[in-house]
């Protein structure tokens, strides 16, 4: 068999394994069709509108590519047993992923990661049953792959490290649905730089400046794009909204119950995985619209300002002015708005890049790069623009306030002297 | 003032008029944001996820590139005044699309096009009151660009006729979401040779190969995207799961008010405006999966279908076949499927192009090309290839039916008896 | 071994044969660099200074990627063994190509056709001694698939048919270095769509508009870019130039003996293999722009026009008003040119498609659609578009004339009063 | 009048000022059209045969763009009067180049720049008399523009600093031709914040991470495309040959003049404007390939391995190894080879950016960024990765050799002991 897909970034996207076809029909595989790939993004970058379903798509493309040249040029190195857990997990890395997730998992503590290894074992759903057709521990070893304990270091560097199938994949799709150029990168250089080597992957010299590029374009990705403040003020309206609605529940359950049943069980939790996966961003945005009638001004204010997209403004927060916040704060509260659902802070760092650090809480695997000698010698040490990213948190905090006080001179005479950023 | 939207197909989207700005932060305009531009298509094209926001985003682009240059370049053939008219008729031509238009339409008598003219007239949107800012009658001039009424025949072409702002920002659009190369064509050509002359637009002939090209591509387009059988086996889906909830709605007043109180109104025939600006994409997609539960079979069986993606599957039916559909239909029905809701026909046609016909139902506003002695000459006089398309339908008539008939041994055979092409 | 080339059009271009490497560093090969691919449409589309290298390098990818393909999918249908004389010839197909060799073929009675399968099949050339290689037969094989000879219609096809290698190639490479957009289609599409049949090669019906899409593209290009008056008058001023050159000769042979040596086995009929290969782009500018100094002005003059870009202007000849260009001839004599040199007819007609007609000159292998019943159809058949430019000869004659022209009264009213077009 | 250019890198470029367009139309301009924006690059990337004239026109373009848009938007800060100055100088920027300048320039004593400003101010050439059309002394304007010597630092900087017309579109040019991807990055984000200010050119903050991608691309480009060590082996041979012919003239006088008539002027250091007109690429190739049968046979080698492409291979030169040199060069010298013809040290340093430093030998006007609150700031001093590159060296030294040498062993030891880097 082989089926055929579409893809704007990858052009055809090619499938003849009946397994990966099947997964791709499960009902769960196909809920991520109704879930945002950039969340709140697309409030700013309106074109990027597309979901979580196409990004796996581009992943399992991606690892389908990388396997297949593996098992082709480096069959002592690369074992082509891998190539089915490898693309089985590449297509069902981000399954387990929910509507909203960043803010939603904040306030509901679910995991979308243990929702995925859920998905992936649990006897109940259609992907655990296709995934069993193969062995009946092959959906372990998906799940492990997951949750980087599969004992094969080159599979899980494939799914997840610092350049992985997943990251390539979102940079350029981002990109593309954006209209970004910065996040563009020369993949089909990478991909064929690419080696299996005893502890994992590395990359060829001769790549090595395709891998600099990369580094780069997520920077400027998470820059430009991600970490837009227009996009983190839906987010931090969102919060606000979720949380008022949590606060509402106990005095309204008749309410949340007939306009909200979906939420219920996560305003109670007591959620299982067929209440996880009963919600997806259609859901929310009609609870929201529902909410909006609600005569809780707070609920049906906040519901508003989220569908019909009335952002909040921001300033940068720096150490040297951060004591300032709280008079701002104040400001809004004497202007008439509750500063706990009308002023928020929101921060977005990232580590662009990182060596390995054996003690830091969360080591990374650093990118290697194979020298003609054969010699494996991490990134930044071959590359000044990597080191100058490398280990150097960046992003910022910012402290998020109603458009009116931009006309509240006080307000405005604080930002000026204190010399806060827009 | 100057705003500027990032768009993947027209790179920066700028505007400087507070009109449009205002225009598009209210209500009515963002909820376009719900609805995706191509229905059922995303089911078969992943990508191609874009809402009619961002269409009408481009539209009005469009829109501003063509009157400004016009203003800049025709200071005697077109009013600049007409500019803000032409601007706000494009970027609201599809204020009043609602979800899943096509379908919803044909059941439930609505028609999106009375509906985009309420909401720019009716004073109760923000939509109108911001056009009320111009002037008092602004509003019904827009409207009356989008109804054809509109005294400037030039205004009312950029708008709507066979080669217009609409069509060429969704056949670029579309193209570049789907990841189709067929939809493109030369944009910034075609923007170059348009020239307004006293009956309306037409085109310098030093363009008009890329005029030709534009009419193949649209041709394309219609062929390999929106006749795609896939597609239109959702659509039918969509089509019957509709018509059943309404069969049932008399017997389940309360279930259906309880679990889907915005179709209701539908459901009675007693809908108003805001009724129709309560449904999205979302909203439906919510209704669909609290049916999925819903004791009656067909209702949840048809509802799964169209969440979890199981397409039907399709024959051409040719006039020299028409009748054997009978058969086809009694065989579904002796494999335990009703037919009224397990088979569907489904049509798909187009006329690409063609030259104005007095006598026609709906006669066209015919291409005209611009000859450099100063004579308008319709367009496929001049191109054999628009002349092979002019007037002529294209697309077919399809049966669908459950995907498991093709191992149906008497079905398959009178499929190949009779010549019946899938 | 494996060496890649960086390639706009295809990205990467893989040699991993020391037989096509080591064909790629000929001299043969290497002059190609020195060749332009598109003669003196540069002067027209500044963009298109690519050589017939780069061309050449890419009807190998296409090549290459067409018979592994083949090899993996159609190993009952097709020859594994087949694979290299089909990238050798799709390497080599335009190796005797020469300095505006349209041009130069007309007036010196050379035909790059022949020169090509010289340089394949002499023992002298370093083309041949790597072909010999293979085997001692070799050399003959790769002609004989240039020549039409070959036994395997599916190997002379991908070489030489209505959609080749070849032809491929140009079209995408002629439409990124000209900028033109017309002549893009979806080369990946086509590329799977291809099957080996026992008569030659065919498409599968799922690509049908992928091809349709190609003819129109090819149509568009010949239109556009290929058939531009303005490189047509600079080819008029080539010939007049070379022809006036070749008339001087014999009372000026010191003079173009010195100058211009490589030309001089021309003028006398005498070229050999090495004479041919010794001329290139560089080679003959050089001498035009010592002509540029020559006593004769008429020389002289079309030297300078040449090197100068000073174009002729043209008007459309149809058979209504060819009677005319006498008298448009006799008013440029009147003001003082000599019309053998500063007129000219240039014609440029093509047919961009054609199904087979057994009777005709030179029958055209046609484009078969392979059905899903397994039926072969003829392109036309099926495709209304390809239908409307099938048989249909497109293009026109112009007559060429001195710019200064344009001021004469009488010159104009004759082009006005005849309709005679621009 | 309006005149429009097909360009693949700016689509279309549009010239309405007679003056600009009969610049274009100067013997002196079209000259361009034969020498190759790349020089021996084309070489390593087959793709990039594009000449200085389509740069030229693409620096014109940016320029053309850059300062209408300062007339409409900053008719304050910036004099619309300057705007044809600025387009004449960038479109002439580079009239003076010559045939492989750079090699070219290090053997006879010539400079470029030099000559365009000749090209500009002498009273004979085509160039000038156009410009002398505006005014008598705008020649002189034109020219000192490109000195550096206007007194308006906002032209002198669109045409000559960090981050100018020229750079803008050499990378975005090459990077296309090449196909390379590196290069690309964001020129409509950068011609949008790009301001005036007074003491030259500035960019808006929001573009700042547009102007930070430009620097990478900038260092990218330096490092995968002008300093590949294939294009720079092509380089080493082409000043062996030159240097070769140059030493060989004294006892060939006779021969020079009649081969290579345009070189002797520059032999005898007796030079005039009009002889350096008269060398192009295509000239100075047409005299190697003469020299390819001359006698001598270091001559006729050199001129082969120049024309065939036989390229020397390298090794990296470190201060660690560089005393091994003469060890490698002495077993050149063993194995038949003399070294002063067939090895070579080349080297190739970049600067990708640095900040103003008063006290260098050539200080660099620095990239401002212009903040919110209208401070300016330097460049590096907001964008880490730009410090990372600021004011540091990048590229190499490197030792040429006949490839053949790769098969000596005692050479690969001398390399590998000493751990020299291919």
């Amino acid at each position: 068999m082989e089926k055929v897909f579409r893809d704007p970034v990858h052009n055809y996207i090619h499938v003849n394994n009946p397994i990966i076809y099947d997964l791709i029909n499960t009902a769960e595989f196909q809920r991520l069709r109704r879930i945002k790939q950039l969340g709140t993004s697309s409030f700013t970058f309106h074109g990027a509108e597309h979901s979580r379903f196409s990004h796996c798509m581009g992943v399992y493309h991606i690892a389908k590519t990388i396997t297949e040249y593996f098992s082709n040029t480096y069959p002592l190195e690369w074992n082509p047993d891998e190539n089915l857990v490898t693309q089985c997990a590449a297509l069902l890395h981000d399954v387990g992923h929910g509507a909203y997730s960043h803010t939603f998992e904040g306030l509901f503590d679910t995991d979308h990661e243990a929702v995925t290894r859920e998905i992936i074992t649990s006897a109940d759903t259609e992907v655990n049953t296709i995934l069993r057709r193969v062995s009946p521990d092959f959906p372990e070893k998906v799940a492990a792959v997951i949750s980087h304990d599969y004992p094969n270091p080159q599979v899980v560097q494939l799914i997840s490290s610092q350049i992985d199938t997943d990251r390539m994949d979102y940079l350029l799709r981002d990109t593309y649905y954006t209209g970004a150029v910065y996040g563009k990168f020369d993949i089909d250089r990478i991909l064929t730089s690419i080696v299996p080597v005893p502890d994992g992957i590395a990359f060829k010299i001769s790549g090595m400046h395709a891998v600099e590029d990369y580094i780069v374009s997520r920077y400027q990705m998470y820059m430009q794009v991600y970490f837009h403040p227009a996009s983190r003020a839906m987010e931090v309206i969102l919060q606000k909204l979720l949380a008022r609605a949590k606060i509402l529940y106990p005095e309204n359950q008749a309410y949340f119950l007939q306009t909200s049943p979906c939420l219920v069980p996560f305003f109670e939790y007591k959620n299982n995985l067929q209440d996880y996966l009963a919600l997806d961003d259609g859901v929310m945005n009609t609870y929201f619209q529902t909410w909006m009638r609600h005569e809780d001004t707070i609920l049906s204010d906040l519901a508003k300002a989220y569908i019909n997209r009335h952002v909040l403004k921001s300033v940068q927060i720096a150490n040297e002015n951060e004591d300032k916040v709280d008079s701002l704060r104040k400001l809004v509260a004497e202007s008439g708005f509750i500063p706990d659902y009308y002023t928020g802070i929101h921060d977005n760092f990232d580590l662009p890049y990182d060596f390995y650090r054996p003690n830091s809480e969360k080591p990374r695997t650093q990118i290697e790069i194979l020298q003609k000698n054969g010699v494996l010698t991490e990134l930044s040490k071959l590359s000044p623009i990597v080191a100058s990213l490398a280990g150097t948190i960046h992003g910022n905090r910012r402290f998020y306030f109603p458009k009116i006080m931009l006309e509240n001179e006080e307000f405005i005479s604080i930002i000026n002297q204190n010399n806060i950023q827009f």
